[in-house]
């Protein structure tokens, strides 16, 4: 099997973590080094990794500070301090949920570098198998809209329509303000040798008005228990606009949390520099503000399928 | 009353016409000379003004080429070859409403320089109008939402909510991918000392379900018969979404063309480098294909409310 880089962005070697800077891409693959818990959170903050890319670092920063702690001493109280220092980087991310897996395998007593191993083959392995769930969706001829970036996963879903020999293509939402669409997703799907075609944000009507699109597929960063879903901002129009064209929408989820529905969800805002600024050129002209709320919720009801990873199950 | 620069953005200066040169705002404040219609085409081409500046520079093209030809020569064939030069320039646009107006006057006897600048007098005072006629619209304390730009319509109506002491906001979404949002329409309301807010286009479902905005606001580049406009890509969408949310979309509208119907209008697809590229760096990788649809059509039962110019009644 092939996998995108973003499938596996972050990789435990020795003293150090390395983490693919996506923030480069598509122009630079490079990796970044960091060496404790506090140069994650930046690398987290700064959105260095994304997605599945802050969960394999989260697993990755504690079996990296646990490595440093002496034999016979208490790892508890520092793994505690990384956890909180973790949960305080971004708010909408449901990253509680993973730190206090972690403390729950300190509590068992058992080698937590096995605990953490075991659960990311378990997760690779399930990952894997969601991507080929999704890919029994896909029919011959499909023309599948995505948005942002699912870490890996949609050229490993095209992978498998390929194996099951239907021709398929992609539409991509650059999805401003960061563009994961046009610089990541397109980037995988076209280094995978998949037809893709970027469009805008605000294409999405008309394209799917012209019958474009057959089905439309998006992650998620946070399912709740009632199955609504916090994604990436834009998603929730995308969901809204398939709905009215009669489309499909599919949404590819992380586990659940103990949120009971998308309205506890917090909405991270982000830096307005972040919208007002690209490639260090103003767009709008001093004084006038921005609003970048990271993410938004789509209600369960708008989704046509979830397509569950399986952990814990 | 003060103006936008964007309001009236052409100028005919003796033996040449002054362009107010949109793609350098807001850094730039500055204007092109063109002094045949073969550099007024190119300019239409290159989008170095839009919407009521590319109406004004066809009346303002004929009149510097009319004043060109000598007394006793038959201008007509001159004026055919300028307006056919002119229609081949965009193909949504429709330029032809005017082209055919201004043939028509020569054909009348009257001196052409006479017809052109009353016309223009009768636009610009019927423009004032229009912007009036929007402001009673917008209660005290709305905020408005608006795409692209209206070619300084949006601060006067502004202007005549300020005098009617109603205290307004402005949201105004970037409109990528030239971004005529964030560049000309929250400067120009900056400069007018408007409340002016810039989001991402795929923000508007979240920030409508926010319940920030109170009524939606744009343009039309195109008005057919029945009522459908044809405007930048992206209305089509904020329309759908505003009827999901319940909020009113009001329509600035031009004169309507002799088109039965939305389903008429031919979409502009514009190069695809205008997309994938942003100050000469590349978003996607080489290789991916972009899709830009330069326009698209809301349909008339979308529309709460047409705005006319009422140019012709």
């Amino acid at each position: 099997m092939k996998f995108s880089p973003l499938f596996w962005p972050i990789e435990l070697k020795g003293k150090f973590i390395s983490i693919l800077d996506e923030t480069k891409l598509p122009s630079k693959v490079s990796y970044i080094k960091v060496r404790d818990y506090k140069g994650s959170c930046r690398a987290i903050k700064e959105m260095k990794t994304r997605a599945v890319g802050q969960v394999l670092l989260v697993f990755y920063t504690f079996l990296l500070e646990a490595k440093k702690i002496k034999r016979n001493k208490n790892i508890l109280p520092v793994l505690q301090k990384v956890a909180k220092a973790i949960n305080a980087t971004r708010p909408t991310l449901s990253f509680k949920f993973m730190t206090d897996m972690v403390l729950g395998w300190v509590a068992t007593g058992k080698p937590l570098e096995q605990s953490i191993l075991g659960f990311l083959e378990m997760l690779k392995g399930r990952r894997i198998k969601q991507a080929e769930e999704a890919s029994k969706l896909i029919l011959d001829g499909d023309t599948i809209l995505t948005h942002c970036n699912i870490s890996g996963l949609m050229p490993l879903i095209a992978e498998f329509c390929r194996r099951q020999k239907k021709k398929i293509k992609f539409i991509v939402t650059e999805t401003r303000p960061y563009l994961q669409g046009a610089r990541l997703t397109a980037w995988e799907l076209k280094k995978g040798g998949f037809d893709v075609t970027v469009i805008a944000d605000n294409m999405v009507a008309h394209v799917l008005g012209e019958g474009k699109v057959s089905k439309v597929i998006v992650g998620a960063d946070h399912l709740t228990k009632n199955g609504d879903i916090a994604n990436k901002i834009g998603t929730y129009q995308i969901a809204l606009l398939a709905k009215h064209f009669a489309i499909p929408f599919y949404v590819i989820c992380p586990p659940p949390s103990s949120f009971a529905s998308g309205k506890d969800i917090k909405i991270e805002i982000r830096p307005e520099e972040e919208l007002l600024e690209f490639c260090k050129v103003r767009l709008a002209p001093k004084g006038v503000k921005g609003y970048y709320p990271a993410f938004d919720v789509t209600p369960s009801e708008l989704i046509t399928k979830h397509i569950h990873l399986g952990v814990g199950k």
